[in-house]
């Protein structure tokens, strides 16, 4: 499978009054919540979401995230948040990028990685487990 | 002014129901509360926090945050965040190591980057304003 | 005009990750952003959502607000949350049903109640001023 | 037992950046979060948290909340929240008073209700179970 084939998802948010500081934009700490809706919207087309997962036996928890805010989302603004996966094998890695939905300008990157934690033995994996592989619908 | 005399700051959060996620651990989403809490205590202690920055006319939005996650936190778990400014010229950045406030067990580290941005003329200053130098006590 | 057209609007939301606590259901405190995203709907519908408040020259801060949770929304439910405007006079009160968006069973019931206040006077109304009225389309 | 010895708890919070909206003020949303901490507090002086709770066989959902706001809270005003427990034999019902830490002047009312649900049979109970009792030290 070419990495061009590992699945991405796209989805809108309209910026929320909840979501905004006094400085009249988006606090940045909301991001986190914007990116996990999309990655959602990606797991589930892989059929490996939360709840799978958690049959599967593993949490998938996230170890890493950085966020790079180069521009302010305000307030009413619809913001579309496209994830794709870009690491499976090691550590599921996704990234993001944050785009006004009108006018398609460029507002945040960040990018999300997870690993597979093994919820018997409550350890880390070395590296993904077959469950994932399938899901993807690659040979391991 | 060598580096060693950066401002420092310390707080202790006890971890809420609210920020606890069925995985029965803090949602990595809820770090960035705790990251600006330990930064405005920083900031406070230059006397150039929020307030302080809107009169003096600078806005200094997070334009970077990533937070590493090697162990996670637990309801009701103390634990202790420790900021430290680590560069103020042309950007400000303070870095994070949370802790579990009882073992001293690392289980967090994090950083967030800032810039000045003059709010009248609603644009990014290319390097740290005289007042940020005055806060610090360091000639410019 | 009746209370029959008073508007009324109806937003669906999936209950995201973040949203769920360790119990596995929406922490209850959450439900505030959810009855908000329906309220704000509404105020949509009359041209008269924050910005427009804002123009207008009056706050509209919520002064009360009481949820009963009589069921509680799990990890990835559909939910319906429609919104009512049931007072306009004296103060501006919504009504809110949340269900579940697939069988119609109720899950919540809110009201939230809002007042005007002048920006500039900063001074709470004795009632809802002549704008409103007007964005209702109701002679005052 | 007179309702004079029920339990009480207090807390102090610095409210900050990430709960005010652009009007200035504490986001109405947020409260939730306030009385939480205060509750906990609470039930912690009778040991019987959420946790302890969870150890019983029994949760405790939050069925009801009511909020008042008639004063708003600022960006780093420190607030005081007073709860206390007022019904426990059918529910556990506590009141919450939030004033200014500095001055008292009273701010918010609040109330929450909660019942003892069956974890197992997944059932809500008619009336508290024994423990609730033993927690407080009265006889059933």
């Amino acid at each position: 499978m070419s990495p061009m084939t590992l699945p991405e998802a796209e989805i809108v948010i309209e910026v929320p009054f909840h979501d905004v500081d006094l400085m009249d934009v988006v606090w940045h700490g909301h991001y986190a919540k914007y990116l996990e809706i999309a990655r959602c919207a990606l797991l589930d087309k892989i059929a490996y979401n939360y709840r799978e997962m958690r049959e599967s036996g593993f949490a998938w928890p996230v170890i890493e995230m950085k966020i790079r805010y180069p521009k302010p989302a305000h307030l009413g603004q619809r913001i579309k948040v496209r994830a794709r996966m870009t690491e499976y094998e090691v550590r599921l890695k996704i990234n993001y990028v944050i785009t006004d939905a009108a006018t398609g300008e460029r507002l945040t990157k960040a990018h999300t990685v997870q690993v597979a934690v093994d919820m018997k033995a409550q350890e880390m994996l070395p590296g993904s487990p077959p469950i994932l592989y399938q899901k993807l619908g690659i040979a391991p």
